[in-house]
């Protein structure tokens, strides 16, 4: 039997964890914290990403290494690539974890991108500013996440204040900055892409998100088919490139009909989440096809889908529970401020009965911010 | 955060394992042996059921307790639910661990049942025999499954050597004749109740066994409206009159249109593994939100399915991965002769892509004997 190794143990390992174990698949997830979430449904070695015994022993357990994180050091993926087979391997995760390096080959494979410039001092900033002008957002290049790491330059007087807030990083994880894009929707494709270069997309997702975190997602996507057709070539490009093995998905900007790509998370991704109902196959069990070199499953919907991040604490189940296509995922963790904690996929037939269930989980649970967004996509 | 206790630690207990973790439970297995395969996915204390300190700890660790096996002994599930709550309670499980008693509710109920006599003697079995008429089918009262402790009498030739092979168990646990049922189809109706009554089924199952052990299932089975409201109302009547919580199976068979009670297996059931995908909630998921008072889920249908169970060894997966529809299940257990050791469940829009979804599998995995019956229903 094979055991998969899981380099961080968060919800994406959690849920990793429960759809490894009906492919009958063992799991070991390396955190650095004992009470990792990913700990309540799988073995978790606890030690740094650094510590060399702590990966040996990772690697001596694992017959294959995957990771809930794209932050995990360069260095240890390659010292473990080294011993076991990783996936995806080190050059897609460096890539990844690098806004740069990112955004550089993006626009190599002539994907459209917001404008950018490396910024390695306070006078390249200046002289970014000047070339990409305002609104625009400074970002760090390496380890931000969920919005952080960010810094929204309105005009130039906000240059000094940028700095300040993250000129201190410039030297350790490099900065960058990009043109602000007035996007009128942010969408995502998840896709995955097998060992022997069977190439699957999930159906275009929209996204939602308050204060640089998730909110909501809804599947699939009410946009044109040119659209999701340019998505899914600009992943499939990414993927051929990268030779990347696994789930992965690539967030977008749309504005008057094109495509700028944001992001490349080169993992199973928050606004997939909704493909463990709404999909024939989940991204989590894509994934761990994928890595294990298995035919990869149908990605096809089962209806229309919306998943609701609850974030910081868990609100009553009650009112989901009780929905026809409702579906609770509480990740076991502590409630904490800003804290990715669970999430709640509605699933319908129609999306006209998927509107009625946000509009009553919405008032049910006093949540009417959240769903409006999407209530007025399907409404419109 | 609740810990949901489960005494039996089979793949029943691994599914409810992987059903609890997204409702945000805890689990914690009791079995005998320390390789029980839902040791896997929670942790599993090793104990005898019928030793206090075991079960003591147990009650101590556990909010709640339910079964993964009904053949608990009744005085340790009395002993839990004198300090613990115990979902299904020990009088229903009580009456579902003997054939007798079960029988004789059913007819109390009006659900007709084939004859059966009580058989404490051999001079009593000779009586039996006598009056039921051959064929028929002696069998223990207790502690039966998957066709264990039953033997075919032919002709009354036949009644020595039923007697030789199960008389010795006739003090210990009972023995039970009953008439020989020819029938045309077996069927069984997967229910949930909720702690406040509520009170659900999923589609009518047809089922298929080799050897006494469940070898295929297909949902929605295909009859007659009135025989699935048939089927409805007595599993309604029994769950009502025992006042129960949880899911349970009512086998059923079917002889000229007519439904007669087989057995009422108090837990969640091989002949419901199909509704993790085929339906809108699993028997796992609705046995859990019962058990803990949460509302009950959906529990319509999301297309065709069939199941098929894989007994003895686990068959190559990827004939089944590679199936739009494919899902596989390895409970991960040892290989041996007789034991249920994974299923697969091929899910379709229509009976037809369910019927070349089966062609396919059956012959890829040479297991077309397997699959003959479920492809005859879905083509007749
Ligand atoms: N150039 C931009 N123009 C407009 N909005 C932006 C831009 N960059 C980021 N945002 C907004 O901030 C959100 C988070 O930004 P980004 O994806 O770069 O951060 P992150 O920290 O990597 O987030 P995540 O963990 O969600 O991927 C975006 O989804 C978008 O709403
Ligand atoms: N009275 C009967 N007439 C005809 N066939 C019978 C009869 N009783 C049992 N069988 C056959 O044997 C199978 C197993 O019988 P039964 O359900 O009583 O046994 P069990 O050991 O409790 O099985 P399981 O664990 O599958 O519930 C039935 O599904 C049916 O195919």
């Amino acid at each position: 039997m094979d055991t998969v190794g899981i380099l961080g143990g968060g919800q994406l390992a959690r849920m990793l964890a429960l759809a490894a174990a009906p492919l009958g698949l063992r799991v070991l997830v390396m955190d650095t914290v004992a009470d990792a979430c990913a700990g309540q449904c799988a073995p978790l070695l606890v030690g740094d990403y650094r510590d060399e015994a702590a990966l040996a022993e990772f690697a001596a357990k694992a017959g294959v290494a995957t990771f809930d994180f794209e932050n995990v050091p360069a260095a240890s993926a390659q010292w473990l690539a080294r011993r076991i087979p990783v996936y995806p391997g080190p050059g897609a995760l460096a890539v990844a974890q690098d806004r740069l390096a990112e955004k550089t080959l993006f626009r190599e494979l002539g994907i459209p991108v917001p404008d950018f410039v490396d910024v390695p001092t306070r006078e390249a900033l200046e002289a970014a500013v000047a070339r990409i002008g305002t609104p625009c957002i400074l970002k760090t290049r390496r380890l931000g996440y969920d919005g952080k790491g960010q810094f929204r330059i309105r005009s130039t007087a906000d240059v000094g204040a940028a700095w300040a807030a993250l000129g201190a990083q410039a030297a350790e994880v490099g900065l960058i900055l990009e043109a602000f894009v007035p996007f009128e929707r942010e969408l995502s494709v998840v896709a995955v892409r097998g060992r022997d270069g069977d190439f699957r997309t999930w159906p275009l997702t929209e996204n939602w998100h308050v204060d640089g975190v998730l909110s909501a997602s809804l599947a699939p996507a009410r946009c044109e088919p040119a659209i999701e057709a340019q998505a899914h070539a600009h992943a499939r490009a990414l993927a051929e490139r990268l030779d990347y093995t696994g789930v992965f998905a690539l967030e977008l900007f749309c504005r008057d009909g094109v495509l700028l790509a944001n992001e490349l998370a080169p993992r199973v991704h928050n606004s997939g989440h909704w493909t463990i109902e709404g999909a024939e196959t989940s991204q989590f069990e894509n994934h761990l096809r994928a890595v294990l070199g298995l035919p990869l499953g149908a990605t096809r919907m089962i209806g229309h889908a919306c998943m609701l991040n609850w974030i910081g604490a868990m609100p009553d189940p009650a009112p989901v529970l009780r929905e026809p296509g409702g579906h609770w995922h509480d990740y076991g963790k502590q409630a904490r401020d800003g804290r990715k904690v669970g999430h709640a996929t509605l699933r319908a037939d129609t999306p006209q009965a998927l509107q009625a269930a946000l509009e009553r989980v919405g008032t049910a649970l006093e949540r009417q911010a959240q769903v409006a967004p999407v209530i007025e996509r399907l409404a419109g």
